[in-house]
């Protein structure tokens, strides 16, 4: 990894002296949600829209859609859903599997970043 | 993060569900240990010289001295040190610190698996 990568990323777990990155992986071993994929998600719900939260993102829509078609397959079920037409204009919105793989993943995040800021105090004796 | 780098490393941390990577940062931003550099420190440490942790990587030896020129930025003192000549015809080894930064990561790899472990479990519901 680059040290230039190492900058801090919204939502990156990160302590004082410790940084670190996880992914959730699909049972199968293909598959998996990160911070970026994540963030993705968030921005459909937002936007109820792919190509509206792609261009928020500055991300081509074609990546966004090749990303929500891989999500798609991550879990027993859809984590994004597209509906046609009625009052509403159709639209696109997260299932219920996909807003609990967010909030799963933003809850995993802030537990992981209390123990990396608790592990961390072990190294100010030294750095 | 394409998928094909989510195979697992020796020694990265990993449960069933999640996977995650943690790098150890210096205070100013720059330098950082992550498992890649662990590894070659062992590696000096097991073969008591630089150019031949590399070959065992299959790291250019350019590389390796490079990286370690970086980690011997990282703390207060060096990690490793060369020593010319002498009865034992000079060698590498890792210093008092250099052997701290192994330990404590290893020690920090094994709680954070075990962390992940128990995190993991949470997701057999739906996974």
């Amino acid at each position: 990894m680059e040290e230039s990568k190492l900058s801090k990323l919204p939502g990156e777990s990160y302590s004082r002296h410790i940084h670190a990155r996880f992914w959730i992986v699909a049972e199968q071993g293909h598959g998996y949600l990160g911070i970026g994929r994540i963030c993705l998600l968030e921005n459909i719900e937002r936007f109820g829209s792919i190509n509206r939260a792609a261009k928020e993102m500055g991300m081509s829509y074609k990546k966004a859609w090749k990303l929500v078609e891989d999500l798609n397959t991550l879990g027993n079920e859809p984590l994004v859903m597209s509906e046609k037409g009625g009052k509403a204009g159709g639209g696109t919105r997260l299932t219920a599997m996909g807003q609990w793989y967010v909030n799963r993943f933003r809850q995993l995040e802030q537990r992981l970043s209390d123990f990396l800021q608790a592990e961390s105090a072990a190294f100010d004796e030294l750095l």
